[in-house]
């Protein structure tokens, strides 16, 4: 590895020109760390110091599958696949305290996306304060796939689990619904040269955005633990399919309040029509707004109640929407 | 999914026809558990019980680069990934106490291959009793990676650096050097309808099985950190490149001493020839035994000493052999 090229000076390069030594000193080397990273990266681990339990997820994106360069630069997935990990500790009432990253990409990778990817990265994990510990390169003959881990604390001093929910709480929702599934609706359709009229088109850069890089206000998990939140879950693959994981595990039954949702709904509907409208709201992914249930009248501040729950019945547990059960879509990476 | 699915009945099944739930359900509950893990596979993310810092590392596994499924079968490639992180826990003075564990894989996989993957994960997390904590998903295009994160602790109380070494130290291995390398070549020179001399046939197999699923005595790396080691790391990417890491962290010199080199080499010997038995035990990566420093007269029993380490001198830090220094080999993912 030349000096020059170390210095980032050629920005032609591929990762296989930089190396391996290169990819690591050029391009992750720009990551801050923390007080608690007691070995950051360049050892054979990391050693990070912990108050109490440690929380652990792990989230992959997949090119071609999870993302489209067509669609997302490297900074979009660098920073939406932190946001996913960060969004699952904040459904646990957790903080992050320590990011691994691994890249699997072909050697004729340019460098100068790694570098987009890595400050991708940065930028939501300095955000919220989260170093990266660690990592690990390999080479593919094409595939690109982007892994991270995201270890957390309880600032609060509690889990909230999915299981914890009680019939007659209220549920409530962090942020926005549906924006990131609009954005893809309208991604998708623009690749037909189609753009939504001029009077919503402000509106639909905002939704490509959100879709590209969600930033949900992921302080809200701490705020609804101490708050005294039954159950959570991170809004990944759905309100109707992540409100059925809290009724299943919570052995209830979720009844979503109609007017609540046709309001969430309303402001798709100029573009994507009442159906296309509801559908983001029901079952669009990758929102990453927090679902909770609270003891009536915990709800926090700025949340949106969107239902209550009720005993399951001979029904069984399940999502339930205008007196039927929902069944609506979400997302499952094997289809299945 | 259906009962049958779920049951595991229908052994033709690909992930695709499984669906994200049917492959946990179906695949991933077969993972054994501990007391620490306070929160397991299927909330948003795990909790685990610690007791002092957090160790964290990852290493993947990419197939067609880091594997071939004509040499390696699934439970290969799940015991081997696992190996792999948890000889670098042990590289620390550590022992694993989570895995994370994500597999990218194309919807037509067949199933079976995922379960021998996670037979293969089990059998080595259960044999060091480091419970399965959490993972993900994702399909690709046809692309097949798989990456574990493993989280561990210190129960000797301190960690062992890469930096901890001191001039005048013994270099000691805890186990084999040159197996998994000469494993590879035996393989590589197989597809051309070769293979050992019959007096040699044996050892070849063995070499063969460690490169598919090394078992290095992960135990070892507990005991070098309470016997007083200096500096430790395990040997992935070879005796030269690995010790010439300790070297550039400890800002010395690493002497290899030539006649415990040829002993080493000389199982190799009758098989591969003198240049390409030394290639084995001085470059050959995936062997996973630990490389550590011991003030005179600490190495643990069973270790082998390879050398000493002195003051690096105006040549700088490196790794001496025969008098110069020595750049052999080892793996760089990306060739650089």
């Amino acid at each position: 590895m030349s000096a020059a090229t170390a210095g980032g000076a050629e920005d032609s390069a591929t990762l296989g020109e930089l190396g391996e030594a290169g990819i690591l000193s050029d391009i992750f080397a720009s990551l801050r760390t923390t007080e608690a990273v007691l070995v950051g990266p360049g050892d054979d681990t990391a050693l990070l110091a912990t108050s109490g339990p440690v929380l652990a997820t792990t989230d992959a994106m997949v090119r071609g599958r999870d993302w489209l360069d067509e669609w997302s630069s490297a900074e979009d997935v660098g920073a939406k696949v932190v946001v996913q990990n960060l969004a699952d500790l904040a459904a646990m009432g957790g903080t992050g305290t320590g990011l691994l990253v691994t890249l699997v990409a072909p050697g004729s990778m340019p460098a100068q996306w790694a570098r987009g990817l890595t400050a991708g990265i940065g930028s939501v994990a300095d955000a919220w304060g989260v170093p990266v510990i660690g990592g690990d390169l390999s080479s593919s003959d094409g595939a690109v796939m982007v892994s991270v881990t995201a270890l957390g604390e309880l600032p609060g001093g509690r889990a909230v689990l999915r299981s914890g929910a009680a019939p007659g709480q209220e549920v409530a929702v962090s942020g926005s619904l549906g924006r990131s599934a609009a954005g893809l609706e309208i991604l998708r359709r623009s690749d037909a040269d189609w753009w939504p009229e001029p009077a919503s088109a402000e509106a639909a850069s905002r939704w490509v955005a959100y879709h590209c890089r969600p930033d949900p206000d992921l302080s809200q998990g701490v705020l609804a633990a101490q708050a005294g939140a039954g159950a959570m879950i991170d809004v990944s693959d759905g309100l109707v399919r992540d409100g059925g994981r809290i009724a299943s595990a919570s052995k209830l039954r979720l009844d979503l309040d109609e007017e609540v949702i046709a309001d969430l709904a309303a402001e798709f509907e100029p573009v994507l029509g009442g159906r296309g409208a509801l559908d983001c709201v029901l079952s669009g992914g990758e929102e990453h707004s927090l679902l909770a249930t609270f003891p009536t009248g915990a709800v926090p501040d700025g949340w949106t109640v969107v239902g209550r729950t009720a005993e399951a019945g001979v029904a069984g547990p399940g999502v339930w929407w205008r007196g039927e059960r929902a069944t609506g879509g979400g997302w499952d990476h094997f289809g299945g």
